[in-house]
């Protein structure tokens, strides 16, 4: 069922470039590992490139190490995979001038918002994640799954699903991933791995941070804020602070969870987070942002307190508009 | 294959208690409901009482609010199920004089240091949780697991593992959380309700404890410290700080974690993690404390220094200790 194009540009063609968005994540990086395995499973030649490193958390990955970077590119390809990757503009190979000319694109994803701009593009936004496609891939194509190439699919699945525990979790994902611990990988160590790679300094970033935390005086929204400063007190970079955003979200009663965080001076990279019911995805347009429903952000210029100002006015408004309807509703209920 | 026993003492009688052991968490919470509903549904008479509260993350589960405390104990019972715990000691209702002639007792527990203290003993040291002994009970009593019994023992499932994640994790979990989603249960909902119902307050707890943070020479040593003035600073007690001793273990590097917690005026429990390389109970036994390999603990008289020192140069040697053995086998395999 869509499969077919991209089976059959497999079987016709010998030399693949595989590549993914820029920032990669667990979903990204174990999706382009576990489609190389494959594809050298077929006896095909593949480079994988990519413009950014692969994350700290993930250099356990098998192969991780091969991953080449842009500037080494020098072959010809007869396509080329872009995973996990919405728009073009993603594609950190696209913009460096390393790939003048690029191959035919083979675009897979599962993102809503894929712009399709392969020449063959298969899109599925109900899958879990980009290696939930590849999974499949593999049975379609009859790979057997062997202990890396399920390393790398399960390190997709438990990533893109928060250790199982995000909306996206379903049957369907825990019983693939069942399959892929008889594969004989080990989940405890992969879960180690992704998890518990923290650093001394980025926990003192998280001390300060979670020391200094706010919320509303309604308590339903919360926020953290990161300055050069905090950086140079644990000497940390951004790098240091993903999923921080979680903290204040998993605070009982915060609805809607931001993060604030110096990229310049006099400019800020925000954060939202929501536990279900407000579509933060709103507050991030209204300052020329974007994202999911859940999960969303914008860049805003201006000192830490102006900016702090507009947008958590924003979020309580935000808050209050949603707390109103509601009110709305239940009186047309009760007239 | 030994249920047996269980099943002909379900059918043979008529009004059952259930309970487990004091400070009880996900399993033995998530166990003793859904054993609760399983008896309902067979029409069974059934209290469930304990003496300890059922923790604030805890509360959303279903029948929880009819649980209720040892004082309340008045009725008669045909057997008693104990539930999850590994001795007699650790029944609250055996402590307080409530029960001063318990009816016979159904020992039904995963855990391998079991007493079998009941006249009925149902103990499978290999199952992941005793949730998971619960749910295989539900199969041979061919009981439907409606949404609420699903709930119930998918949490004991995802608590037990860490959200899948710990050593216990395999394939047949998955696939028996995979049938419980298929019930009708909600993943994202039942984690948020475990693993986000934190307070402000806990997190500001945790701000203090990442910035006082501390490791030895070597980083595979690292530890964190609550005292009653960090309590009475945030307006906090010691429930708040579960799970915290993860923190120090998640550090890469780090091959023992310890948390000190004033329990008294020099009066101090120390938990100790072990990443996997390190036998902690060798640990928890110098000071007449206990546990499992990779979690274990004791408690310790003395000032916070002297406690602190002992128990760090007990862990500093257990490492070096380790280290000499590895170089030991070593030499001996290249003499």
């Amino acid at each position: 069922m869509g499969l077919e194009k991209v089976i059959k540009c497999i079987k016709e063609n010998k030399r693949f470039l595989i590549t993914t968005h820029i920032n990669p994540e667990g979903d990204a990086i174990g999706s382009v590992i576990a489609l190389a395995l494959i594809l050298k499973k077929l006896g095909k030649s593949v480079v994988v490139c990519n413009t950014d490193p692969v994350p700290r958390n993930l250099q356990f990955l098998p192969y991780s190490k091969k991953i080449k970077q842009a500037k080494e590119i020098n072959n010809r390809f007869d396509a080329m995979f872009v995973l996990d990757c919405g728009s073009k503009d993603r594609v950190g190979l696209f913009k460096n001038g390393a790939m003048p000319m690029p191959p035919p694109i083979v675009n897979i994803d599962h993102h809503i918002t894929n712009e399709k701009f392969g020449y063959i593009n298969y899109i599925d936004a109900k899958a879990t994640a980009t290696g939930d496609i590849i999974y499949r891939l593999a049975k379609a194509l009859k790979i057997k799954i062997d202990k890396n190439i399920a390393t790398a699919i399960y390190t997709t699945l438990l990533t893109e699903t928060g250790s199982f525990r995000y909306s996206n979790t379903n049957s369907g994902i825990l019983r693939i991933s069942a399959e892929l611990i008889d594969a004989g990988i080990n989940p405890w160590r992969i879960g180690q791995q992704i998890y518990e790679t923290n650093t001394f300094q980025r926990l003192k970033l998280l001390g300060i941070l979670l020391d200094e935390m706010e919320t509303d005086s309604t308590g339903k929204v919360a926020w953290v804020t990161i300055t050069s400063a905090h950086y140079a007190a644990t000497n940390t970079t951004a790098e240091d602070v993903e999923d921080f955003i979680n903290f204040p979200r998993s605070i009982k009663g915060v609805e809607i969870a931001v993060l604030f965080r110096e990229s310049k001076e006099d400019l800020y990279k925000i954060s939202f987070r929501s536990r279900g019911t407000i579509d933060v995805t709103r507050l991030a347009l209204k300052f020329g942002g974007g994202g999911h429903k859940y999960a969303a952000g914008c860049t805003v210029k201006g000192s830490l307190n102006e900016v702090k100002e507009k947008v958590l006015q924003a979020a309580v408004e935000e808050m209050e508009r949603k707390i109103v309807k509601k009110e709305k509703t239940l009186e047309s209920l009760n007239p």
